[in-house]
């Protein structure tokens, strides 16, 4: 049977789909359209996001990667689609902020109270990837908004592993310090080691590079690398220190695409932010300090939003314990072969 | 009664959309539903682009455009909304282009001979700006592979006044030559006048202009502006005139907004161009020189589209006939009157 | 005398200005060289906004701006320009994330204390166009890292009238409510009419507009239009009604230029603010919460200004007032023909 | 000694290299400063694209690669920067973009015989990366405009080995077909093997997927791979298989970051096409069919230079050659080994 580009993506359900009310009122306002053209777009690239998310989550929640296979490669390739896509999304805010204030007064009324708040799917990816309920500004937004069953497709997520736990318990796996053998000739100069050698010395040469400024951050090291349960962290010490490894030896071959991962996932994290800050700057031109059409005065939420939804923010915060590479220890020769290639 | 996010955007339609062709062949291609997304999306803003375009064909059709109105502004303001809209849509081609050659060969056989070169929407939207099929590069796209409705739409777009043609009309009822009073003292330095003064005037100081191998442009000039049944083109000599009248003296108040219409609709034409082009490029890195699926050579079509389907080119050709501000004649008393606002 | 390409641009100074610290040093750090490029290309951009900036307030700050010269247009060409510009420069931010935290440790320290926030352009600039010294974030940044001249020029600037004080006195000129004659059968419903009669009308149909949650907007409604001196506010309350005048009646064509020289502002700060914005989600993935070369925590400054420059935020609040355009108060007629054309 | 911004960034020399013309001419022209201040901005990024060319130039330019050091890695890391910086380039056309044609008009006669196609750097960069001087269009510009020593920086660029040449000696190295070792039990269908086993195979099963029409490739394939000294080609039959084999089995680990290689090299060629293309219509759209300052008509030579100036075509054009992910060979357990990581 042959295919056909009109049958194919389904043109007639897409483009029969937009039914202004402002119409229905016989009161026609023209940028209406725009208003449900461009929240179907963004509704469409949601769904996107989530089956690239959920395809991630299957390689992810695997019990071990497999080195040699593809699957890290593919997980990296996809999430760099999905910063293409955010990327893109948070252009489109142009085009919205073509409509004037007065041009959005002409139908905003009639549209009560449906609010962009009500996104459900923007709720779920935020929960897929890692945002807690007890993290979210405004729980009240989605309980009292959402339909019942919508409320329940986000729990789901939220109760399910999301990408950052996957991630904590990927890193978790990660093989490298529990070979002893390997590390029994690293030599570490701090007098008193806690730690596997290698953190010891670690420790002792970051706590040796601060300034006397930053001296504290000597103690937050301890607490995010030491503490094995620190409450309030997603991504344990281990995994974290299995992270910090990464970003420091990205140069060997098989911390490469680690590396890369750990970078898209700072870059979702940021493209998700600048996405809510200029919705908000869009929503304070468009409404200033009046209430929208939900009921919440947009502005702050997005605010707070912006600020306080940062998913991976614990593996961002690790940037701040790096160390000159010219300090960096060197590792045992057996642990370098583990990182590499055969090369017959 | 109350209105739902959900419901108002029609999110049950939208979302179930997507029937990639790989599952019903359960030979699943994981990158299929990126490109019946990403279709969907296209096909979303071509639609608003319909809609915008529409609303400025009945605004510009109107026998006289009231100078005191806003219809003028409500033109240019969509125009612009045009422009940034095609501004995400080059952009979203970073997109399409995460999709690697190898996963495109995964699904691309199976859609067969279903083919981007049957967007009618987009055909059509072509034909409404004014795209005559004559000049359409590879006629028998449409003709072969559109439904016989689909070419009857794109057909009556064609037979219908284009925007371009509107364009036009409009130019022609420019007033301001028309009213020989104003003129009567206005003298040219020209020995033998054979237009309105103003216009044997300007003709004179620009071929004046012209540096030695630039001649032949006072040939072009006589073409553009004097013949008034050039074959070959869509804007008269008297529309011409107007056009360049409102490039040259844009200065003064009633000539900003229609400055502003001229500027945008060539951007228009600069983004659609860009759009074809890095089309092009994107469709060239994904087949190499294999043959689309809809049996062309989508390179090669897609590039002398970019090159021929210009559909402004006759206003963007004025700009090599505009002199320095400095030798700009000036325009009598009663005229610069004519162009400005009433001042008590 | 002919003139070259490479003299005319400089080139000799502009490609021999790299001089990086780690050369001097003798430890190579590859990125340095990056690092000083993009901070040249952002203070060329800069002194581009500085000289158009400067060109716009010679105009503005006239005693009258003619209405029927290219003046407005002008301002309002160059505002757009430096939107142009502004975004870019939030782009180039992607250039410097390719920067990673580890290769930027290369050469840090040897920066000290330079800073980015010693750009004294920037400061230059958020002064010319209206930041005052009080409202900055971290006044202490400047006067402690910049130069005593530098500190001067910033001073100088801060004392000069600023765009947003010109903007005051160009909006606090508009005449069309002096003239009483115009006014004099204009009927307000307001039983206790206050102001002048269109303003007291305007005020009756806004308040009864609100819904009850938001009842409170009225007496910010009268701190902004009737209280002649507010001590908060740099836009009176006189200019304020004009400006909100100009958004209300945007259609007349006295208005249009107007409205887009509000609206141009608007998305001057909104450009500067994600500028900021990014520029600070930038800093925190290259150091963490580590202290910036300059002895600040450059995160913590970065979203404090983010939060706090905005410098037309009281034009901003005035879609706050808006009502529905079809509840607005008809004009009268010798005010509707002020605001047009002649039409001979 | 401590460091200051402003010395480090060496601004009194950027800050004080803008001479307008219009100004030595007294006939000011406002937009000349910003034509001044985008070239500088731009030759400072070719600056930085050449110190990135050169750096990868010395690693891609070693006898042998070492898989286990991050060379690579750091070859493709900056590959991606440039692409970054050539994405901000293309944006960067919209500020010119702002200048209209007839505000260039009041300064362009000023600067004859001066010329954009004067900027050295720019035809040094494409030399670098393998413009050969027979396949530059418009050959006479740079021997007749440019300066002797430009000419000469020019000449060397093309006669040193380019990234190009520097490619197709590191492809040319790959190993694994040498081993016949591996290969011995490797089976292909094709009844008279002309190549390498694997490669006859190959050839059998690309040339059963070609479609009727398509039949004409396999003469191409022939060419491509198995001449081993086609005339046309910088890039050799040996180098063009092992481009071809990354393309395919790039999710074995070894050969993850030579594909992003591979891929970011074409990325660059679609970004400097880019370039020129909006180049192009940004020159059209400012003198129409006039001539350029330096005496070329600019439109028609950046036309031709965006369809001929493709550096990396020879291997876009590989795409073609691809076979479904389902239909490829399987490759020896042998070279699987070595293509991945050591396993403990």
């Amino acid at each position: 049977m042959e295919v056909h580009y009109h049958d194919y993506l389904q043109l007639d359900k897409i483009l029969n789909a937009q039914f202004p009310e402002s119409e229905r009122h016989q009161l026609p306002a023209h940028d209406e359209m725009l208003f449900i053209v461009i929240h179907q777009a963004y509704e469409l690239w949601f769904k996107q996001l989530h089956y690239e998310v959920d395809s991630m989550a299957v390689i992810m929640g695997k019990p071990a990667l497999n080195d040699n296979s593809p699957e890290l490669q593919t997980v990296v390739h996809r999430l760099n689609r999905c910063i293409t896509i955010l990327r893109v999304l948070v252009h489109q805010i142009d085009i919205m902020e073509t409509m004037t204030p007065m041009d959005f007064l002409d139908f905003r009324d009639m549209l009560r109270p449906a609010s962009g708040f009500q996104s459900w799917q923007f709720k779920e990816l935020e929960a897929k990837l890692g945002l807690k309920f007890e993290h979210r500004h405004g729980k009240e937004y989605y309980t009292a908004q959402l339909r019942p069953r919508q409320v329940e497709i986000i729990k789901k997520a939220e109760s399910s592993k999301s990408l950052l736990q996957l991630l904590n318990g990927w890193l978790e796996r990660m093989p490298f310090f529990e070979e002893s053998d390997q590390w029994k000739n690293f030599v570490t100069h701090d007098p008193t080691p806690t730690l596997h050698s290698f953190w010891s010395e670690y420790r002792y040469q970051y706590t040796g590079s601060l300034a006397e400024a930053e001296k504290n951050n000597k103690e937050v090291f301890d607490e995010v690398f030491m503490n094995p349960a620190s409450p309030e962290r997603t991504i344990s010490s281990k995994a974290s220190r299995a992270a910090l490894f990464i970003m420091l030896y990205r140069g060997y071959p098989m911390l490469q695409l680690p590396f890369q991962l750990l970078n898209a996932l700072l870059e979702i994290d940021e493209q998700l932010s600048s996405w809510r800050y200029r919705h908000m700057n869009m929503v304070h031109r468009m409404i200033g300090a009046r209430i929208g059409t939900g009921g919440s005065t947009g502005k702050d939420y997005l605010k707070a939003a912006a600020d306080k939804h940062y998913i991976f923010k614990e593996i961002a915060q690790l940037n701040s314990f790096l160390i000159e590479r010219r300090k960096l220890p060197s590792l045992p020769a057996g642990i370098e072969k583990r990182l590499g290639f055969v090369t017959s």
